[in-house]
């Protein structure tokens, strides 16, 4: 059993054909949720999940789910997988590549013929980019019931394309949403690979990350009101200019989030929208979307005490208001203790280094952890560059952390009993 | 002579009858240059001139002149004037209280039978203000020989709309736009009544402001380059963010504009454009658009300097690059120093308090002071408000201004022999 691997010139395959759909004349990937290029590659994915004789259920939220049957029939299912939806312009590896290795597991399962304990699930959620919809993370949020009907009933796009018409092209069923909604009873854990998007692995080359946690994420959104008037007429000293205060504000958040001892703790201003935006009027209002992200929600509440310190300052020295209204408070969902430590002991055993880190971007797995044990891992980026066409991972440390997933799922199958 | 004098009564009604034109639900004027509502005006003003039987000329950059004759055939012409477009949902005060002074001026000679050496010729400038062709102080530029044919041949505002169209419904004629100029010869004077949009005067309960120079406008556009990279993944020192290094800029300008001895100058940072501009990407680029004013060049080269030396300083502390491009370097036009003093006499002798004082927005003056002696007078504005609403000016200080602006254009006559 311990020599069982996936075969990497089958994946390496897989991930050059599914890279073809949606590609752009910049060698990008424009896959974006529910488009035409994004629908073929749902079918390209469903033939696949075909051949292997697999039970393929499209799920109310348009998720795609292929069971492979356990040999104990009280058992929840083990589910893994990933996204084939892409950022406009983006890479593939991103999502794809977590598809692409629980598809290679299931084949490698299937023709060395070995039975597990626990029914398998591969998954591949629905829109997990941030897409013209406005709602990322919406087939893992639909599962695990953060997403009502409510929520999806009037959303349309820029172009006045309706979400539940989208939904429905994919296979959705917008009346029946809440039903996608898993029932935690039914899942014995989840496993998502995904690229790592940054440098932590490369750096240390190191083939094999271990997500302890992803990342909480806080928003907010602040309005600065200063007071538009003539840039020529106005003396300094007369002058309520919301920009100058917002570039103090800009500057607190990068100082306040660089000095947090954590280096896994960031702070970004995005996002500044500003008003008139003339260059002879002082500008009157900015809006801006502050982020902070960081892998424990006290890392979180660490930079923003400082932030407010520095804000109540600011506010206090210059003739402005300032407004912040709270966007987004997304917890960070700690990965689970024995998934992670089963990660772990299979990649130890293999002779694989790992490295444990706490994952910076969002995840389906961060809504899976709500639902089922849920753990992650971790293939090194080249150049830590993602959602770009250079987006890159190298074969070998794919095929180490595919094998990783193997193991892992066997492993689990065995310590299980729910 | 001395006890000439406008008729308020009379100006008040052709600042109300004039600020219909455009009026918009807020309650400002949207009369941008060669909209239907500007053209109206146009023809309100050209009645009111027609009345008077001055000799009525329309340039080819749609300027309107109107001639009173002199005495002396071989004197070239006193002229006085300003503009009455507006900024979109302006008031009614900026530039249009100067096109009807001056035609209150012209009444007033006319019906007290007073016959001046000198030829006399009101001007209406066509585009002062800023406006969807992008070309302000459009008829002053023209007739001073700073626009060429080549500047409006293939200009459109955003909609497609080709200002040479735009001009010729005006009854400008682009084909022969270059004979707009004026030879200096044919100028004596000029003179301009404009609100100040300021609170200097206000501030000094002073009615009568003197303009000694109008402001030089110096602007550069300054482009950021960092590297747009997942807000989540990049660590704080990985990063490349081109709107901190922008935010440093900002408030560097406004640190150096504050700390210089003279109020008079000031620096702007009114437009910034932030790519991609997305709340979880790390800002790429970002464009902004810097401006100093001064009433003279070394005032805002010794700002520039001291803004030089911040930016080198950022760029070394910074893995971003900056590009500037100089987009506008207009030197300050001191006002003609026989005009100032003639104002500042003609004030005195009315008994009326007088101010002089740099002017920080540009006007058609400026193009002027390159063709003949000119020189501005200032109304003051309530709380230093304009282009907008709310701006206003009291019928008291307008009656005296324009007092003064009558016995200024008589004096110049007697002193003058060109």
């Amino acid at each position: 059993m311990k020599n069982l691997c996936i075969n990497i010139a089958r994946l390496k395959t897989d991930i050059e054909e599914l890279g073809k759909f949606g590609k752009n004349a910049k060698g990008g990937l424009d896959r974006t949720t529910f488009t035409p290029s994004e629908l073929e590659a749902r079918e390209w994915l469903k033939e696949r999940l075909h051949k292997l004789k697999l039970a393929i259920r499209i799920d109310q939220a348009a998720n795609i789910w292929a069971k492979r049957p356990g040999q104990e029939a009280t058992l929840p299912s083990i589910s893994f997988g990933s996204h084939i939806d892409t950022v406009p312009n983006g890479g593939k590896y991103d999502g794809a590549l977590g598809v692409l290795i629980a598809l290679e597991v299931m084949r490698v399962l299937e023709e060395s013929h070995i039975s597990t304990r626990h029914p398998l699930e591969l998954v591949s959620f629905s829109a997990e980019e941030p897409n013209p919809f406005g709602l990322s993370t919406f087939g893992s949020r639909a599962i695990s019931g953060k997403l009502k009907k409510s929520d999806i009933t009037n959303v349309t796009d820029s172009e006045g394309t309706r979400l539940v018409d989208a939904l429905r092209s994919a296979g959705g069923d917008p009346e029946n949403f809440e039903k996608a909604v898993r029932n935690p009873a039914e899942l014995s854990a989840f496993l998502e690979v995904h690229i790592e998007q940054g440098k932590r692995l490369l750096n240390r080359s190191i083939p094999v990350g271990v997500v302890t946690a992803i990342t909480g994420i806080y928003r907010e959104k602040i309005s600065v009101y200063g007071e538009a008037n003539h840039a020529g007429t106005t003396l300094m000293e007369d002058r309520k200019d919301a920009l100058t205060a917002a570039s103090e504000i800009i500057l607190s958040l990068e100082r306040v989030s660089s000095a947090h001892p954590s280096n896994e703790v960031v702070g970004t201003i995005g996002k500044v929208d500003v008003s008139p935006n003339a260059p002879n009027i002082i500008p009157e209002k900015i809006e801006m979307i502050l982020e902070i992200r960081g892998k424990s929600s006290s890392e979180i509440y660490e930079v923003l005490k400082k932030f407010d310190t520095d804000l109540i300052k600011i506010r206090e020295s210059r003739p402005v208001q300032i407004k912040r209204k709270v966007i987004l408070d997304q917890t960070p969902a700690p990965m689970n203790e024995l998934v992670v430590k089963t990660i772990q002991d299979c990649a130890e055993s293999l002779n694989y280094p790992s490295y444990s880190l706490g994952s910076m971007a969002g995840h389906d797995a961060t809504h899976m952890a709500s639902l089922t044990k849920s753990g992650m891992l971790f293939v090194p980026s080249l150049d830590g560059k993602s959602h770009c066409p250079e987006e890159e991972s190298r074969l070998e440390d794919i095929e180490k952390v595919a094998n990783v997933l193997l193991h892992t799922i066997l492993s689990l199958d065995q310590k299980l009993d729910v």
